[in-house]
């Protein structure tokens, strides 16, 4: 066994033993240990932003990038958001004990599914620190022993961090051991981690796709991910034209770097007001790649290639297609989305029920921002990301996404006949 | 890209097809093409038995063992069986459609969670050549479309299976490719599919441990796979004896190859009747296998070694252990479990909550035989298999299983401040 192999084994025992010992605790006890691990965030202030601070050195020592070196700075008002946040997981209900269904057999048995939390979960993640003390309070609100493993280039902040959020757990009378981070930066870890079924339960990445990839195409570990945000908003025949505005400009230039963006905008060609729409989205900065029907509606627009149609820009920029009414907007958005959230705007609502019974999107709206995509919006508490998948969870992925259940069967001395 | 991989990919692209055609189409329309398909299986009964005939001579030729060709085998009764599970099957309610839950937010966005087919499911199985109209029926009721991969020894019975199949889809006006054959029986399109990521969604493996464990080391596509049953049946304290008696031969011997037979015995220390217990399960023709405390209850009991506690005989043979309470209990199943079935045999209701609340099964019984370890005696209707897994679905799996969700999201023109 390599040197990762056995530490990520010996870490996963420990998560296992950790877990076991999750399965008696109160639900008062691991709120309790989350407002505690909060008290200790804001408490080791000077500690982390010292720890930070080396590893910004470290990091403009090595050149990296400005918007590197933002997502991996913390100041005294990024380290109480990273503490309030722990404390608002801390404050959501418990998902786990709630009985999802409950049935009487005609023998007798009484079946009953009972929400359980997943077991191991392990986080790997890149250059933001604030993912440390986030991911961990969600799996242990919901239960779970928590292996984390972040990006070399913030492993001071990470540790400080997470000796805080240890604190809290172990005052609490939790054990040590629910949450532990990957100490090496070795990162031949990440593939020990990738591999270690039946010590690890799931896997989350979170970051850029090119992590989010390596963690698909390598990890025998099921895996929980949000690859593209390819996003379409479908202007209908009957859209009302100040709420298309609204939206499609709001989709796409709220914040262009989310993965709620939109990125492609499908006009109806018997939609009204088509030179108006793409006019909002230029005069709000936006750049406008458009297919020959877009072309003519304004000079500034330029001309779409095949490429743009399958492209997530993150950026001021758009794709934009004419289309003959909602089937074939179906039919781009099955063959370029990528099932993350698709919107319809308009006023025929029957139209509006086809449109959010076809689109195979882990989203669907109508009538609002795509930008809405995102688990605090849905009223959720918090976010461990956004799952693109089909399997097990789809769509924002809070507190219930962390759990699984189990079948409980109570008898009075039944035998199978 | 090699044959197999062409091969699969083609599948795959019909399968995406038709699933997407299968969105548009009625609960009344699915319910039929599997009613119609039940009629085409009947009226099939001549191509049906000459088809297995050929396979039954060519696996007698190949030296099959008796047991083998038991489950090749089809004859009227069998068939009879196989036509009135799809029929079964048409009549179970459609989970498609159904909203999870639904809250507003203060902003007016409506949200709901609704169920929806899981997509494209690839299964992989063996002699069985029921498993081709089963698992077709399942899927298909759920609106998902199927790629069948069957033993090669199973071809001619799978081929004239899948053609009745198929013309009760056809004749329900569903898309034909909502259900496909592998033909060829290179084993390589094993492999094909088990990489076929974007593809097939979820690969269902129906089989033997070897075929599971090949698919779970192999696969990229995510699965639902049932490993091992290493079921425990803990005799507590305050155990009824008389139900102690009847759960444990019933869960032993009742039928010794299934999944959900006990494998191991553990008996508390303070449990007043031991010996009969052992002596019941004996003179019911199992062998007893005892740790050396339960080497004294009886003489024709052998000593068991450190292996018995993690076999799977699915024969008339069980590992005997006597613990020290609950807790005891709880650990050596923690120690040797495979979170299938375990079962608790006690009067002490708190005792009962407290193995129910811990031990870390996909179900958990009190007072109950685990060969209830089944679809049908959950009154699921049916059963696709038993997940041992952790994610998506635990325990039996059907209908529901074999769905996600989207998540809806209804506005009046909401955008994001």
């Amino acid at each position: 066994m390599t040197e990762s192999a056995q530490l990520i084994t010996d870490m996963g025992r420990k998560a296992r033993a950790a877990f076991t010992m999750l399965a008696g605790v109160s639900d008062a006890q691991k709120s309790e240990a989350l407002t505690a691990a909060a008290r200790h965030l804001r408490a080791s202030q000077a500690t982390i932003l010292a720890a930070n601070q080396r590893d910004m050195e470290s990091a403009r020592e090595r050149g990296l990038s400005d918007a590197m070196l933002d997502r991996l700075m913390i100041d005294e008002g990024r380290l109480e958001a990273i503490a309030a946040a722990v404390e608002n997981v801390a404050n959501l209900p418990d998902p786990v004990g709630q009985i999802i269904d409950r049935s009487e057999r005609p023998n007798g048995l009484v079946m009953e599914r009972i929400r359980v939390p997943l077991g191991v979960i392990g986080i790997i993640y890149e250059s933001r620190p604030n993912v440390t003390a986030d991911a961990a309070a969600l799996a242990l609100r919901s239960g779970n022993a928590v292996i984390l493993r972040g990006g070399s280039e913030a492993i001071e902040s990470n540790r400080a961090i997470f000796d805080a959020m240890t604190a809290g757990v172990v005052e609490a009378g939790l054990a040590e051991h629910a949450i532990q981070l990957v100490q090496t930066t070795d990162r031949a870890a990440v593939g020990a981690m990738l591999k270690a079924s039946g010590l690890i339960d799931i896997i989350i990445p979170r970051g850029g796709k090119s992590l989010v990839k390596r963690v698909q195409d390598e990890a025998s570990v099921p895996i929980l991910a949000h690859l593209d945000g390819i996003n379409h908003t479908y202007i209908g025949k009957d859209a009302d034209p100040d709420k298309a505005i609204a939206i499609a400009v709001n989709a796409k230039m709220r914040r262009t770097g989310v993965c709620g963006a939109m990125e492609t905008l499908l006009i109806d060609q018997d939609y009204r007001a088509p030179g108006a729409l793409v006019r909002a989205l230029i005069d709000a900065g936006c750049e406008v790649r458009g297919d020959d029907a877009v072309l003519e509606l304004d000079e500034r627009i330029v001309s779409a290639e095949a490429a743009d149609w399958d492209t997530e820009y993150l950026a001021p920029i758009v794709a934009v297609a004419m289309v003959n009414g909602v089937d074939q907007a179906l039919e781009h958005i099955a063959d370029h989305g990528s099932h993350h959230t698709d919107v319809i705007v308009t006023e025929d609502t029957a139209i509006a029920e086809k449109f959010i019974q076809r689109a195979d999107s882990a989203i669907v709206m109508h009538n609002a921002s795509s930008q809405f995509a995102d688990g605090g919006e849905f009223g959720l508490g918090a976010e461990i990301g956004i799952s693109t998948g089909r399997m097990h969870a789809r769509g924002p992925v809070a507190l219930e996404g962390l759990t699984t259940y189990k079948w409980v069967v109570r008898g009075t001395g039944q035998v199978r006949p």
